[in-house]
């Protein structure tokens, strides 16, 4: 492509809205501009990349008989109506109505359209497994749209929908898939790890996320630092083997503790520690009140709370449902005494602490000296509080550090969540009529692409992988209206296009300084300079990757140009 | 692929719904399902159809330096409200609010969009032309969607914008398109002709649609049997030599005529031939009643009355302002002794008619000897009738027939009607500011693959042509349970995968009268039966096309296959 016929609008100044690096330097680049918030337009380069990353995603589908469709973006509110989506869905889902005022939903997702696609037409065991893929706009209203491509409210997206007769025929399908997505980014030079996720509203049970390690990741993981190990630090699980207590537990006393509601002034002000302390929380697990303890220097897991007591929905109680309940403030709860309908909930460090320090129940005053199932009983002791950086790798292999992630693709196993709403059944090889046990498999194809510009780049400019940069050479004549250097860069640029190589030929007639600094911008892996030295044939080369600069004579081009793209 | 691993689900009836043969057979053969009126989710074989469609479209507009974009769907109302069509495109215009209520459109088409987007980036004559194309869903909540995928709600279009300093620039890259779609529906097996159209509501001058002939066409072309000359029947031009007539003027009469009221009731009535009457119709032009006359075996074609009188609306008065102008009703009246102040505009074939018949404004009289210029003044001759089979082409070459066509194409010289409601300028060589001249070009890519569907099938199923059949060759092991069959069909489906041949190979266990009757009605070029034959090495061969078969030898049919699919 010559660049005088493409429309590549590089920018001197770093925009002022954006916020992280991927974003600035797609703008910079010209690679996308933002049409309103959360709405980019892909402009050639920009289009050029998401394309490769659609083939590597293509491939690696095919692959593992992954097979692709593509299912309308506008979908009857009906469908969503039957799995309760349209309901539960709330403000990002996108909806409009037709001329004839039929609802319809902007296609967030696609499980319900594919569960219908196939109900009809897929009556029996013997016609499953399937595995259907497609690559496709999708809508989501997101409330703070952001980062550019990372979070948006119309971007492309790589969706795919598993259906099985059997749990061991889904596993297959899901190990398969972990390797696909694992070949995809890997393919793709990205910095990534499959992390234990939770399966959150949409529900179902086994699902990893494929997250970045990038420090603008809005997830938290913990990982190993010796195994494979890595969840999303919501799933991460905890195993510590505590030091048994060697302390003879003593008498609980009632303690004034005037105006100290946190835990750290509670432990300063009677002179002992946080991991002494029993911190003691009210949550509702659907309508139910219960007591969660953990020590001090814990901090307590939602996700794990709901594990435990088997709730749907778990939070925090109001002050004044505690209040209600136990008479005092939430800074001076504690376990001892409480109502004998109460359930009582502790982590598993709890056990350990003896002559511990806790809440009274009354407003002021605090308990030293207290020893779980001494002063106080437990209903269950569990898993309930989050990792922290230091503890052992659950897998017991190594310890746990903590990164950032950006999550660029999440396989999940729905089971049977939306067949059974829907009635989507088959009948199995007894005949009798089964609800298909289903998968679900997403990659964010657009931000798979931001997450490589944040990776790839440096202070000049992208540095494109080779399987994704939008063009692989970038022929720059230095000078246009040199007769010499004009003739032989048109000539490589025929030499290379025939050749199937993808060129970049800067036919502007612009200053060297704007050519280069353009050309470091758009980040191509090798730039094929042509100057003064072009009457002699020779060509200044360079890596953009690393920046190296060497010599090559013309006739020698294509040999050094298979040499390079071979490694 | 192996067809127990995709999903194609033949149906063995017609589907009642289905009005067209397109349609049928691509519900009926596994391609596409609708999911609601006007939507449809193409299934594995229709996604690689449509997928194929999409390459040969993309390599000829990359081979026109046409640049592909990606474009938003969601497109702010701001930007239709500057063009004022956020008012002017009505119901066909699906419109949605988010969640802050900010008001989208969903993109029926992206000339806002697009011009939007340069305004900002392109300022100088150096940086034009620029032509830039995407290939995306389009939405158009249509009145009435019918005939499958031929007139959807949802569908996909290839569209394309030019940008140009000068008309002669874009006269160059229209010549370039219409070379371009030329060259895809050619290679898309179609039998098409580029038919000169009306620009209708999207402003503009020179344009062209591109037509497939078939009888469930919408539209009536007009060609010559002996040109290339092909014109929607709205535009075709009438240049015929009336015979100069060789009757004497008699003296005009007036004569009863009670209860005759067509044209055919009245010259049979007075003895006379439709070609001898003078037929007058009340036409608004704007505010303007108007008067316009043709020979009574003509009709009269509003567009064309259009451009003569210059009006931006055009339409047949009614009854009631009839009589209120001239006091009878419509069928009775004349061009003699109008008030003054009315416009008469008369089709060239007027000229030629002496001692004619017409309305006497006057119910239940008529006048008989009228001759234009002794008994009525015209204010204007123009070619205002439709053209008729029979009339010579108006290239001088051959004799004008009719056929029905569907719309696959559009090319249109936009000019500058975006551009100068979207204040989007550049500036020219002598530093003025200048609205840039704009073209579009639009192809049904769905619409395409439907116009295929139509026309290249028999009464077993399609007879898709080699360019974008969804696979090459079909091989159908007859017994899957027969040990040999099975082991040769999985070998030779491996052999030409790894010859890079696009097989399907049906391992399904079925009775051979299914198979085979599947296979017709999938469809692709070349079957490869692998039967009881097959213990010696041969295969049964069907071209599907002419239904030809033969038997090759196992050996030999990698040499076989190069050489069928050369042709």
């Amino acid at each position: 492509m010559k660049q005088t016929a493409t429309f590549i609008p590089t920018l001197r100044e770093t925009p002022a809205d954006a916020e992280v690096k991927s974003h600035q330097l797609l703008l910079r680049a010209g690679f996308i501009r933002q049409n309103t918030s959360g709405i980019y337009s892909f402009l050639p380069l920009g289009k050029r990349v998401l394309q490769k990353v659609e083939n590597v995603i293509r491939e690696e589908m095919e692959a593992v008989n992954s097979v692709e469709v593509f299912l309308p973006a506008m979908q009857q509110a009906e469908l969503w109506q039957e799995t309760g989506r349209w309901y539960s869905y709330g403000d990002e889902l996108m909806r409009l109505k037709d001329r004839n005022g039929r609802e319809f939903a902007l296609g967030a997702t696609h499980e319900e359209v594919i569960t219908s696609l196939l109900r009809d037409e897929v009556k029996s065991y013997k016609k499953l497994p399937l595995n259907l893929f497609q690559i496709q706009s999708k809508f989501r209203d997101e409330k703070r749209p952001r980062f550019g491509l990372l979070r948006g409210r119309e971007f492309l997206m790589k969706d795919a929908y598993s259906f099985h007769a059997t749990p061991e025929s889904l596993d297959d399908t899901y190990n398969d898939m972990m390797q696909a997505y694992t070949n995809i980014f890997t393919r793709l030079g990205l910095n990534f790890r499959a992390v234990i996720a939770d399966s959150g509203a949409i529900g179902g049970k086994d699902n990893h996320e494929f997250m970045v390690l990038s420090e603008i990741g809005e997830d938290t993981i913990a990982y190993s630092d010796q195994s494979s190990y890595a969840a999303n630090i919501e799933m991460a699980a905890v195993k510590v083997d505590y030091p048994a207590p060697t302390e003879s537990a003593k008498d609980m006393e009632k303690v004034e503790t005037p105006d100290q509601k946190t835990i750290s002034q509670v432990a300063e002000f009677l002179g002992t520690t946080a991991d002494q302390c029993i911190k003691t929380l009210v949550f509702k697990a659907d309508e139910e009140l219960v007591i969660v303890l953990s020590r001090g220097d814990h901090d307590i897991n939602e996700v794990k709370v709901k594990h435990a007591t088997g709730a749907k929905v778990v939070e925090l109680a109001t002050p004044e449902e505690v209040k209600e309940l136990l008479s005092c403030d939430i800074g001076s709860i504690g376990p001892v005494k409480l109502p004998s309908s109460i359930r009582v909930f502790a982590d598993h460090a709890i056990k350990t602490i003896v002559n511990g320090v806790t809440g009274a129940n009354e407003d002021g005053f605090h308990l030293v000296n207290v020893t779980p199932e001494q002063d106080f009983t437990v209903d269950a002791y569990a898993d309930l509080r989050f990792v922290q950086e230091g503890d052992p790798s659950p897998d017991g292999e190594g310890t746990i550090q903590f990164a950032k992630g950006i999550e660029v693709g999440h396989i999940f196993k729905l089971g049977t969540r939306y067949s059974e709403d829907m009635k989507a059944t088959f009948l199995n090889d007894q005949g009798r009529a089964m609800p298909y046990i289903m998968g679900c498999y997403g990659i964010g194809v657009s931000r798979v692409m931001a997450a490589v510009a944040e990776q790839f780049q440096d202070d000049n400019g992208f540095t494109w992988p080779n399987a994704i940069a939008p063009y692989e050479v970038h022929i720059v004549p230095v000078n246009m209206k040199d007769e010499v250097q004009r003739g032989l860069g048109e000539e490589l640029y025929q030499l290379l296009k025939s050749n199937r190589y993808e060129v970049l030929l800067d036919d502007r007639i612009e200053r060297a300084g704007v050519k280069f600094a353009d050309a470091d911008l758009i980040g191509l892996p090798l730039r094929i300079t042509v100057g003064k030295k072009a009457a002699e044939g020779i060509l200044e080369v360079k890596n953009r990757r690393t920046g190296e600069t060497f010599e090559w004579k013309q006739e020698e081009l294509l040999d050094q140009l298979q040499q390079f793209f071979k490694n």
